[in-house]
């Protein structure tokens, strides 16, 4: 059973957003008054206390652990691929998830590094949406079906998820959600993706508008169908499954998080419990952040996708963890507090 | 036997700068290259293929490895205290080192998430170093001693080497020394250190201006044993140390990083195996980064000092080596390259 388990319209999605469950500000407050004990000046952790803030929040503890992270990557193909947005052939996809299985790509060692089970959901790689340039990108059936299986990917067990995606020419899918969520120009959304020039970028940018402006006034879940594919639906219903169960997410990059714009559209507070773990460089990241009031954990200049930036920040998150809770009070320590 | 056993003189440390070991360019370039052969677009691990080349040319192999990593943390007293520049008292220092040594600090657990060994060398703490605003604050002597001292406590077997110190009354001294090493005026310098309000801002200001105005016209290693205490010349004798045996360094925050601006102002070249490993809050020090040249691997706006900000690096550094060890290649992977 996951939250989505009955829904049987993108309208019942919708009304799940208005109720779902919230942090413990009383586990925030007793985090924060511990983090105020221990032999630091305080605050001068800075980003690292307000990470263990955050998880206290989540798990509902004083002091939250993470003895178990999960790395969800989900895989689609993309009909827009066929206007000759992507310099890579469609199979790629397919070939970089054989690559995840076999423990070969960035991400597979990024999740060894940092302490995180990975799995790969493939969906339907040989059946690629439609071209969101001239149609509906999908049904609302195929919509749910990924939603669903985004949420059923979730471990119930995990204290943290990661997500990530790969698809070839997905770059050009998250422009065009991030356009149609946060407005702009399409310009200001096209970036170079997976090796695209001058040119390339001038055409995704000229079909990421068209696509926009035919989509125009679908809002939400609905702007979702019209201009997402399967992996951003399926990334959506993982953060839905996560909020369900107070498992705080990891989002990764520009394309992680453009697929989740759709949320944002519907209900701001759906992200509440989600981290962006790194900005990247592909120039529309920052702007989504921007939109979204999310301040990245790391920033690499990296571009891959794949979860990479998230895992890489799984460890950074652990770290603020074991400061909260292995640290010594003042009081303990027979340390002078100023 | 370390780089600094037969110095006999401050000159005779200022003449090793001159012949110090260099990267090994031609692992940088097969490094390089094997960046390029991996399963994603080049480059797209951005910063983590350039941490991957810098450990290759200081460590000479294509591939290079971190199995063990060590972090050393130097802990002195200052004079310049008198001057009421800092509202802890100095027993705080020794203090702190007893909390390090019991396990009970932020260095502590950072380390033990990072997979670092941890030493602490605290250095006649009930001698603090003379007023740095009213006469030299270390002899020839003492400068030496604590130098050598830094250089013998480099473990000769570790691959990283992250560094960091603990001294109530510190900031002051980091603010004098980056003052007399890169100019402007003593407030753009002067941060909020532990703990200090508006008033006490103000006076440290000008306790560092009376100092470098008093010491003008020393440079280099003369300038260390003016302005500088005994936690800042070790940091400077395990920089020349781990340089002599191309072990790269991980510095931490404005502190550390102040540490070592002698070293800068008497040769720029020897800070070439140092990495920085965050960005600090204290304004100075995105300062210093941009006086040195150095890029900060982490900006997490913290200003706790310990090596902490080093040592959460690691972690990233560790990462962009299993990334680049780990990784299949397209041939490898079967997948098709653009």
């Amino acid at each position: 059973m996951t939250i989505l388990s009955d829904v049987e319209t993108l309208q019942d999605v919708a009304a799940l957003l208005a109720d779902l469950p919230q942090a413990d500000t009383d586990a925030i407050e007793a985090a924060r008054a511990r983090q105020n004990t221990l032999t630091k000046p305080p605050g001068s952790l800075g980003r690292l206390e307000e990470l263990a803030e955050f998880m206290a929040g989540w798990q509902g503890a004083e002091r939250p652990v993470i003895t178990k992270a999960q790395a969800l990557v989900f895989a689609g193909n993309h009909g827009v691929c066929a206007k000759g947005v992507n310099p890579f052939p469609q199979e790629v996809t397919a070939q970089m998830v054989a690559n995840f299985e076999h423990g070969g790509a960035a991400i597979n060692q990024l999740c060894r590094a940092s302490g995180a089970e990975l799995s790969v959901v493939a969906l339907d790689l040989d059946r690629p949406t439609a071209d969101l340039s001239e149609a509906e990108a999908m049904s609302e059936a195929e919509t749910l079906e990924a939603l669903k299986r985004g949420a059923q990917a979730v471990d119930p067990e995990v204290q943290v998820l990661i997500l990530g995606e790969m698809g070839i020419g997905n770059s050009t899918v998250a422009a065009a959600l991030a356009f149609a969520a946060f407005g702009g120009e399409a310009e200001d959304w096209v970036g170079r993706g997976t090796g695209s020039d001058k040119a390339g970028r001038a055409l995704k940018a000229q079909v990421v508008d068209q696509g926009v402006k035919l989509h125009a006034g679908k809002r939400g879940l609905q702007m979702l169908a019209a201009l997402g594919g399967r992996e951003q639906a399926a990334i959506c219903g993982a953060v839905l499954q996560a909020r369900a169960q107070s498992i705080p997410v990891l989002l990764d990059g520009y394309i992680c998080t453009a697929a989740i714009a759709p949320l944002y559209d519907a209900a701001p507070a759906a992200l509440d419990h989600c981290l962006v773990g790194h900005s990247s460089a592909e120039p529309g990241h920052a702007r989504i952040l921007q939109a979204i009031d999310k301040e990245p954990i790391l920033t690499m200049r990296m571009a891959l996708g794949e979860g990479s930036g998230a895992a890489l920040a799984l460890g950074v998150l652990k770290a603020a963890l074991e400061c909260h809770n292995g640290m010594a009070t003042f009081a303990e320590a027979g340390v002078s507090d100023a």
